[in-house]
């Protein structure tokens, strides 16, 4: 169903030169599966604990099989930190991904964790008595139209979110974590772009996926066109009731996944692309906003078994100097996926009747060709 | 009650030469208060979700009013990641802390975040509409006694550790989050030590309180007198049970609170020698511990409120010219917690008949005689 | 002179909406001060130690006084790590920055070093008996054009730019550390742009200077208009031999200052912002690229005096909660910084007889006017 | 000769249980190379550029090839950044050493760096015209001794340390860039230490060495035992004069080897073990103390060729469950290398008569027995 909502190529809109895969999105990379719960409940004033509710969870395996007994090479690293993303220290330390990846709302990453915990500890049970995780949840704010102290969401939500992901194309916009989110003043949510990089004879993927929630309107740029200033008189007006309770700056989380076989080093060094990318739609990265980015490589040459065989293991990597490309592909994909978040997203009314309208696609179209685009 | 627990000095040995404050314990930092739930209860063979139970959470205040509206300089830093301390970006970001910091078992962080996200939002309605969270909740794994992969740490019990926390004696070895710890092969737990530091005729303290759950026998410095390879071969045989389920390494959570007035950049450095202190009581930081340690500095006049009145801060700190003593005093107060944490616990038996004893006190002063002390 | 030369504005295009300074450039901020020494010499073959030389070295004293004598607040950080900051680690525990910044060509770094320490120790007869110093020098890559090998900056080279350094307008393209420096296949060098903010009825001042060496000629972006992608079917043949030879990929220097009153925390937020300013006219951070910035506040109320006359420094900072235009102001001046080390730079044929191109100012003209600027 | 000097365990004192490979010194790794240049000249008062002269150079070669072509897996970090090791940010993003490391004095670092990169570029004709250095060149200071900022350390003497450099015996105490320096009020300089671990039937080495300068006496630890707060009352007369003028708190550099096939994530491992080794013999990382640590693993598999021949490297690792051992094994060579340097070390007088005395074995020796060594 979310498959049909349009997509920034639908409006004659593409980012960089590289090829996407055949999904564009994260999922294009073999193996990654992708689950969305959405919760959309109720309407009017806000009362802590009844809603209304618009939020959900995102969760992203990082292959077929299970991340705790098959871990990945993976990198942090943090633009901003005016967020969460646990599981942090464990992932710097080993080099490795360990668990899937859930997003959600930043009050419930308590919930989230919890619940994840317990879904592993019954698909292995040595989790407890001999061994232990620490699982990566991430969050962004969408407070403004969530009753987001209420903490919807529940055990049920996440198990249903990390039971249902499937390889295929990813849903956008108002959807799991991102259900309840904003970008540049307008509604927000989950987006996700990937691109394909031939190497030596081989194609490789990377896939984005953001869950994003941040952004003033008239920083919004779209491939390098100013968009949200050439936007932001007209429309002002009918998001002003929104606009003044739109205090706090938002968030965006950013995983990056792709079936090249890249070192913790390496995933380190395409999470700083990542930036770039949301630097190139218009983020300055603003004060109160929890801009974090997980890398991940699923080759399965290099995955780590929980309990190795013997003393050493072998792994492959590009070098170094056949990085660039994937550089780019970073930095494009990322951007975006943010642009889909946007595209996909429709006009939401959440708590105390606030109104997040969706990006206007034609009047986007118009400016992007009064931009010689 | 538990202040009747016997401490290091109790038996004749001490670390350092810098004076301790009053409580030797964290809470000779004038406003820092702390509240421990311990959780005990059956015994007999594990049944993940009922129990035994051997486990707890402890809560610690920087002062004596609400950190979300008086933010403390603050600043976190990893010796080994293997654990969990979410809220780290944002004490990186923002350089303070603005949430009470708990410390639980390593698979009830969700819980306890969870349960105290709901506390701060009851406190402070901003939270939820208009402001948000990302409390510190760290952890070390208490499995080898409790079944840790029930989730026995509830709300009611996060939020007794909230509300009970004062000032006063700290309870030391099998209790809050330290109640089913380790720590060198002995039963573990939590503990605490402080020391003062004169500048200029005003007297400073730095307290010190960890959660261990770390270290082999033969490990273990005790003053530098290497007590857990001279204790191996008698000890050997009384824990051998136990010593054999002990597979994973462990963990320690080290608290640093201070009254002297130093930044976050300063706090940082204090974390760093917190490290030290670990090292010479015999930790090797293995390769499955998590020793994260937080330093904050509640000085009255370099909190920050939540909304502060006009857009400049003044701020005093210590020239760095004068931290040298309170790189002894962190070094050293560090040490004698984890020593106070051993001497303090008792014997305890938990899940699957496993016990783990207790450090014996009059073997331990024959060896530090025995070795010019 | 060199004030002579265009700028990015004189061909009506500028980037952002905030205000520059009078100068735009990072002496708009009192009392920062810079100097250059640029060495043009010889033609020909490369004869290693012989020339030609297109080289030099840029001097950047942080206010008007020593700062050996009375330190900033500063911060370094790092996009991508294949270059050299000296000074780091200094700056990173004492979040000071005690010494001029200097930047040269790569392997002139130590030459540099030498020099400035010895010009540091003359007017500071306590270095060496009981003072020492760690100065920042850092480079980016000249080889394309210059004998590198050579080493040909000298230590009178240095104290001249020490020596002759000013307030006012700063000299712009193939100058000082610039001088043989190439930016996205054309012609590179230095630049620099000021933004100014207001903050409570005070105005304050963003100053950027940056050495730009990095680039391939399709990511150059302008004001986000593809004027590399245009450009580069026309341009790919006049600078084909240029271009073969460009097999590494450069670096970039970015010295931010700053009179508002930061701490060194803050600071490093700017780095990072300062990281999507480049990201905004085209870097993608190659493999081979140095990216490294340092922003530092000169405000005179937060200045650290060597020899502390007690133990208690008071310092004022500007709330996290009024940076956000300080971001914008550090993105939009580090991408005009290095848009007007472009512009101001001239056609330069160095060793080898290998041309940099300069910038076609018409042609970009054009361009820009086809994308609706 | 040098090796006919004393060591800690010539007087009956070791560190740990581990095995020391057969010269327990760094050159137990296989491959590496140590080179020295001693510059002792001159007596009586300090003239700046004249002397006294008590410096020199420490050159260290990863393996018994060119690090420029073949590049080791390495990683730097810093337990308190009062000092200088440049080459930093290259280690850091690259995860590779690509130049030998020299140790010298702080203000000798920009002649060491000229020195090497000349050095380099003779043997390597590529660097300059197509290729870069950023090598790795770090300090301590011994201006309590030496005319440091005389910067007597030459390019002859940089260039004979690199050419010199052998397998074998590592000389220790007042030699290469430790010539001039302090440890704990005493005579300090270069130490060097190794223990061996077997994996799997593969006895694996991990090698030290120290040019070290930190310390006050009360702090000294040697095996755990309070050598220096039981030496204290004695040495003090004696020392009066010294240690007036020891005003600054010194430096120490450790560089550590193996030959176990490590990644720069895992060799980023041992260095913070490597600061709990410095911690156990009485470091508390003084707030002018530049420790600094880099760690390379020379195991030839894992080798990156400066022109790789495709795409992909093969790697091989030893699985962090097996790490454990190393950990111990740096924390012991790091301890026993810095009392190394102190037994080996002899009384020197430098610059305006000041003398640095020697560790007195004897005494040593006695305050080990009454403490039950």
């Amino acid at each position: 169903m979310s498959t049909n909502k349009p997509r920034l190529r639908d409006l004659g809109i593409s980012i960089g030169t590289l090829p996407t895969g055949p999904l564009n999105a994260i999922t294009d990379v073999p193996g990654v599966r992708v689950g969305v719960t959405t919760l959309i409940e109720g309407d009017g004033p806000l009362v802590v604990g009844q809603g209304p509710v618009r939020t959900g969870v995102t969760a992203i395996h990082p292959h077929e099989g299970s991340t705790f007994l098959e871990q990945v090479p993976a990198a942090i690293d943090v633009l901003n930190g005016a967020g969460e993303m646990t599981g942090h220290a464990l992932v710097d330390e080993y080099g490795l991904l360990s668990s899937p990846v859930l997003i959600t709302n930043t009050l419930s990453v308590g919930a989230v964790h919890q619940a994840t915990v317990e879904w592993m500890s019954e698909q292995h049970p040595e989790i407890g008595p001999r061994e232990w995780v620490a699982p990566v949840i991430a969050e962004t704010y969408d407070g403004a139209l969530n009753d987001v102290a209420g903490q919807h969401v529940h055990r049920e939500h996440v198990r249903a979110a990390l039971d249902s992901a499937t390889a295929g194309p990813v849903p956008e916009g108002n959807v799991g974590g991102g259900t309840g989110m904003l970008l540049f003043g307008f509604k927000g949510g989950t987006g996700t772009s990937s691109r394909q990089i031939e190497v030596d004879g081989k194609i490789y993927t990377v896939g984005v996926l953001v869950q994003g929630n941040f952004g003033s309107l008239p920083d919004l740029l779209v491939d390098g066109v100013p968009v949200g200033r050439v936007l932001e008189p007209t429309i002002g007006e009918r998001n002003l009731r929104f606009r003044r309770q739109q205090r706090r700056e938002g968030s965006i989380i950013t995983i990056i996944a792709t079936d090249a076989p890249f070192s913790e080093r390496q995933l380190g060094r395409l999470c700083r692309r990542g930036m770039l990318g949301l630097g190139r739609v218009g983020s300055t990265a603003g004060h109160g906003s929890g801009d974090i980015l997980l890398a991940f490589s699923n080759a399965p040459e290099n995955r780590v078994p929980r309990w190795p065989a013997g003393p050493l293991l072998q792994t492959t990597r590009l070098a170094d100097e056949w990085i660039g490309p994937f550089f780019s592909a970073t930095i494009d994909a990322t951007s975006e996926a943010v642009l889909n978040a946007m595209v996909a997203a429709e006009t939401m009314t959440g708590r105390d009747g606030i109104t997040a309208h969706a990006l206007p696609h034609d009047e986007l179209q118009a400016i992007m060709r009064q931009h010689g685009r």
